[in-house]
Parts: structure tokens; sequence; C-alpha cells
């Protein structure tokens, strides 16, 4: 399992993921789901993804390998905007599932991908897409301030109650791993370490790449004072009164 | 969709059910998901139920159907323990089972259904047990406070956080409250009315039983509360230290 969640705020961009992979809970493993991509004062993107780890791992091969290429195709180093970017991203998925989804029938395995690529490239302002396994995608419009691929509902409360397109990236990076807590805490298959990236607007590259350990210190006192905080909070909620009011 | 909540406490239970069925977005149906079984000083058992509202609702009826026959066979009125009544309650989804699986498969319905039965019956604790559609159940142990069944995660880190068996009747319904809210919020297929019962231990009846619309007060009062003392709490929170320092 995993649980990536990227935000479009006004002053740029925060990306999150946790790295534990799982095929069984006897084959737990601990691998980066987050890649970054830049050729500073030019651009910055950042990659996410979710799913089937062969796949995954086979769609950021491909986009490296035209990266490479001498032939001066596409990539997500030259492409004109993120646009065009989300569309090699999203054809890299597509020859994925062609070369693999059928072997993969095969086998009963369901194909099952899902990528969020952000970033700025110079001319635009940041953009942040969701791409699903077909290939196809979605953009953040102005309503939209994140995007979450993988195990995304137990996270997902405290993002619709507190982010704006107007938080800070600072707010934006506290909120992501409040939300990224909730889900480590509920679901095993969700955790450490964290790969965090900052982009700021009109920087081109990234601001703050930070690999976040469970015993990191930030981390630890965030996740026992929102505890805290919640357990907190709920005490001071009122209770029914009608509990106690004699049964008519 | 549905969201059912049920918790064992050392004082009593506590149940929580919405009332949305959806069979698509422009299928939207109020159907309430709890029943109550009750003999007064003798016995309370509550049920509630998740999934295909076809397959649930036949598996009442033939609850009912045991209730009111003249053989003298178990029902739930009469079993002598909640472990037979959940061993009723399984045996009615297999019989619906038995009766429905293959012509749904035809058209690529899927038997899905899930009950939470919970109560009390003179001679034991309460009892608290989650039923699997393919009938087999699990009972709540010291350790287990709550079940859930239908769209569990959105409403689940609260309740992880601050239910404990030693939690009052009140925190539990107030937690209930504030689980379906964060659940409300996150899926529109999950709405209310709202079905509260409580039962209180030895009491052997229904202490109280609700119908909690959108408008009403205390649930009202609960959404805006708790959604502002997130807000804070999460201000509260200190910030990342390492955003604004100066990049290495």
């Amino acid at each position: 399992m995993t649980y990536c969640v990227a935000m479009l705020l006004d002053t740029g961009l925060v990306f999150l993921s946790d790295s534990r992979t799982s095929a069984g809970v006897d084959q737990i493993n601990t691998f980066r789901k987050t890649t970054v991509f830049q050729r500073p004062g030019d651009r910055v993107l950042v990659l996410q993804s979710a799913g089937n780890l062969a796949i995954t791992q086979a769609v950021a091969s491909i986009l490296y390998e035209q990266m490479a290429g001498a032939d001066g195709a596409s990539s997500l180093l030259t492409c004109p905007n993120l646009f065009e970017a989300a569309r090699l991203a999203g054809d890299a998925l597509r020859e994925i599932h062609r070369r693999d989804a059928a072997a993969l029938k095969d086998f009963g395995v369901e194909f099952n991908a899902s990528l969020i690529l952000g970033g700025q490239i110079r001319g635009e302002a940041p953009r942040l897409f969701s791409i699903y396994a077909a290939g196809n995608f979605i953009e953040a419009t102005p309503e939209t301030t994140y995007f979450q691929i993988g195990e995304s509902k137990y996270g997902k409360p405290i993002m619709d109650r507190v982010i704006r397109r107007s938080s800070s990236l600072s707010e934006g990076a506290k909120c992501a791993l409040v939300s990224m807590d909730s889900t480590i805490r509920s679901n095993l298959a969700v955790g450490p370490p964290l790969d965090l990236v900052i982009v700021k607007r009109d920087r081109y590259s990234v601001a703050r790449q930070m690999s976040i350990d469970a015993d990191d210190e930030y981390f630890h006192s965030l996740r026992d004072l929102w505890s805290e905080a919640l357990r907190e909070a709920f005490a001071r909620l009122p209770e029914p009164g009608w509990l106690n009011r004699p049964l008519p």
C-alpha cells in the first residue's frame, strides 16, 4: 500500500509520500515513491506513484530513458509545458499496459497504478496532475487544492478541513504530515520513512527535499501534539444532554 | 453507501447508522439501517446492516418471520445467548445467499452485505458481533471497543484516538457523531437522518433511540464546534522550522 498527497498552493507545491510496499504481510519493503526531475532555473517536476511497484518502476524507467535519449524526442526535461509532461507520463503507463496487462491478468493481477505529477516549467504557473492507470489524467483547477493516490481516505478529512489555496507551504507540509500520521495509524501497510518535497513558486528548483524517519524530531512531536490536541478538543465538545434525561 | 458504527463500552453499547442508500447518484433514498429487537427485562438486540439493500432487508425479514413463528424454532427473541443470535443472523444471510447469489452474479452484482449485531440477553454481559457476507462472524473482545461496517475509513481515526472501553455512553455517542460527521463530509452517499441507539448495561431495554436530522441542534453544533476545534488545534501545532532555513 501507499499514501501520496500533493498540494497546489498559491506559493508553490507540497508533496509527501510514504515508502512502504507490501506484497503480503511477510513481504514488506521500503521503496521511494517520489521522484524529482529538475533543470534548475527552467523546471522542476515531481512524480509520485501508487499501485503495483513493477508497473510504476517501469514507468519511471521509460521517463528516464526518454531523458537520456539523444534522438531529440520529448522528455520531462524538454517538454514545453506540464500538460505535455503529464501526457508523457500517461503514455508511459499505456506502454507498460500494452506490454504487461495481459500477462498480469493471466495471474489474476489487476493493472493497478496511479501517478501524481506536479511542478512548474518556466513560462507557466505551477500545475498539478492526477494520472489514472488508463493513462488519462485530470488537472487541479482553482477549486482543487490537492490530489491523493493510494490509501487516501484516513488522511482526507483533515485535508478538507484545513487546506486552502492560500495556505502557506509550512501549513501545507504540516497538514500533509498530520494526514500521513492518520493514515499510518490506521493502515499498517503505510509507513515511514516519508519523502517530503517542497517546490516554491517561480524558483524552478526544489526548495526542500527531505526524508523523514519515524524518529524525526519534528514529525514525532507533531504526532504526539496532534493526538493530544484531538483528544482535548474532543473532550471540550459538549456531551449530548438527552442521554441522562429521564426516559419518556 | 452506508456507515454504521457500534461500540461496546463498560457501561453499555452505542449504535449509530446513517440512512442514505444509493444505486447511482440519481437514485438516492432514505432507508433505516438499524433495527431494534427487544423483550424488555429479558433482552435487547440491535442489528445494523450495510451493503445491498435487497439482501439486508431479506435478512431482517427472515429474522422477523422466525420471531412470529409459532413452531418454537429459535429466534432473536427466544435464543439463549447473543452468540446464538449472531448465528441466526449469519444463517439468514446464508439463506439469502443460496436464494439470490447466482441470480445476482448473472447481472454482475456482487453478494455484498454485512451486519453488526449487539446487545444484551439476561444472564450474559453485553456482547457485540460483526457478521460477514459469508455468514461467519467475529465477536468484540476486551481489546475491541467498536465495529464498523460500510464506509468506515473516514470516521476511523477519531474512534481509534478517543474511544476506550471505559468511555462513557455520552462520550461514545459524541464520538460516533463526530466519526459520522467526518464520513458525511467525505462521502456524499452517506447522509442523515441518523439513527442512534443506546443500550445501558443490565437494563435489557433500549435506553435511548433517536433519529437525528441534519438540522438537529446538538449534531449541528457538534459539527461546527468540531470543525473549529480541529482548525484551531491544527493552527496551534508548531510549523516545521526547516522550511525557511536557508538551503544548504
